[in-house]
């Protein structure tokens, strides 16, 4: 591994992102974390946040003796910053700001992760002075619990800085050989929703239903074996090639026949008509404690194995 | 829940699907399983195929009276059958064929379900004289592990039978309002496979990294909460509701750009390279007993809560 030597990371945008970040700074990494956000009630309730996030952290094992603080500029955030990660809303022109403002404050040899998932590299990159310490560094919601981590840049020696900062950090890295808008993971997630969303506008099962079989199907499936391999082991003893030659064309057929749905006023009433049905009286917050939870457990199973 | 008495199962149809559901009848539901296949040589190695599937349902804690006997004909599996569980290749023809046995020599009261993950009920039901107590079943690979079973039919009391049936074998039934082709697993499935089959195609990631981002991100969580649900707890205080007004715009301009693949050689090559990559020297037959393994942990941790 590449040898670094990360002590303060600066978080800037404070939001459900930023704060579930912080927390895996300081508890997983052991880093000093000083977080900023422009918005004094999103610096107040910054700590709340982080501390919830930090309790999971310690249940599940990481109990590193780093610390968050809220500080009160940008510049009290990023100077001596080894490690900055950016989470601002997604404007190119409000992070092109932070970014000149960053890189007037922090030293010349921090790199700049920002948490982006919609834009793209060369959409922000322009921004910068010294782009080729800038990369994407895209993480899966919540930080703090879900291990993937989706990197973009153009130098390979700060990807290199970058694999060994989130590895450190237990995170699951990938590197795009090319950008794209979405990475990989939310691509992945449009395009099943997608068909998800044709199948309630066609009356084919309820959104809870699609759901149930999503968690008790190929999402049980997927936690475990990606895609590709999933079709690999459904080949038999032909594996993939087998698969293609045999099966091939049709999925190229099913694919002809897939939803193209559009989120008109009517479907989008039934999404939330029966996401309603789905939640049955519990709370936002009563749902995720119960995501959390199960992500939690089937976390601590990976880990012990 | 309804009443019936099933003590009598019959399996048409030996492969792996066949034999994983004869395994979990046995184990599971402690029924008296009677097997067959036209073929002499998968009647030969079905005892191995259930063996196997049964000892991981003994691991499980499914450890039911019930036994498996393969027999020599068709006439044997099913007369005297409360439930008669068809998993022949996906021929109309064949399992017309097929239907017109089973008629003769099950009793009338039999459910005929079908195993088909490709054909639809109206192209089955016509081959039947008593097509009111036919439905579709269809398990996700492997049936004896993966909990969702999707049913579809005509007649509600059948139907309600055939819930009470498969969830007393622990399995999640999911209803269909109305039949589609692949119904929902598998749609989706295909769905998700897809943008994967394009991002390998458009050269943004290599096979095995595109596997690794949907087991640690998306497919993680997809074991957890459905797509729907996802988005839900995605749209902060809001919800489903806030996500939809102001992201639903951009998923529909994301769904715009969504790959279309074709799988040329040239790309399936690309694929089967890339498996080979991901696989690092494991056989398919290693690669299934770790996936199983994983599966049975995760299998599990649910049932523990």
């Amino acid at each position: 591994m590449l040898k670094q030597h990360i002590k303060t990371v600066a978080v800037i945008g404070g939001g459900l992102i930023g704060a579930s970040w912080a927390a895996l700074f300081a508890r997983a990494g052991g880093y000093i974390v000083r977080a900023w956000d422009p918005s004094e009630a999103a610096r107040e309730s910054f700590a709340d946040r982080a501390d919830k996030a930090a309790k999971q952290l310690v249940q599940l094992g990481y109990d590193a003796a780093g610390g968050v603080t809220v500080v009160a500029s940008l510049a009290d955030a990023v100077s001596g910053a080894d490690w900055i990660q950016e989470n601002a809303p997604e404007s190119v022109e409000l992070k092109n700001k932070l970014y000149r403002e960053i890189e007037a404050a922090a030293p010349q040899d921090a790199v700049i992760a920002s948490s982006t998932s919609s834009l793209m590299w060369s959409d922000l990159a322009g921004g910068l002075v010294h782009a080729e310490r800038f990369i994407l560094a895209h993480p899966f919601n919540p930080p703090h619990l879900m291990p993937l981590v989706e990197l973009y840049g153009q130098d390979d020696g700060v990807l290199d800085r970058a694999e060994n900062f989130y590895r450190g950090l237990d995170r699951e890295t990938v590197r795009l050989k090319r950008e794209v808008a979405g990475h990989l993971a939310n691509r992945l997630a449009s395009a099943l929703w997608r068909e998800a969303v044709s199948l309630v506008e066609e009356g084919v099962a309820d959104v809870a239903d699609i759901d149930r079989a999503l968690v008790n199907g190929p999402g049980l499936r997927w936690s475990i074996v990606g895609a590709h391999m999933a079709y690999h082991l459904g080949g038999g003893a032909g594996g993939i090639e087998h698969y293609l030659q045999h099966l091939g064309p049709s999925q190229e057929r099913r694919w002809k026949t897939l939803g193209n749905p559009r989120l008109t006023p009517d479907l989008c009433a039934k999404i939330v008509d029966g996401i309603a049905d789905e939640a049955a009286g519990r709370s936002i917050s009563e749902l995720e404690q119960e995501r959390d939870a199960k992500l939690m457990a089937a976390l601590q199973l990976r880990s012990r194995k």
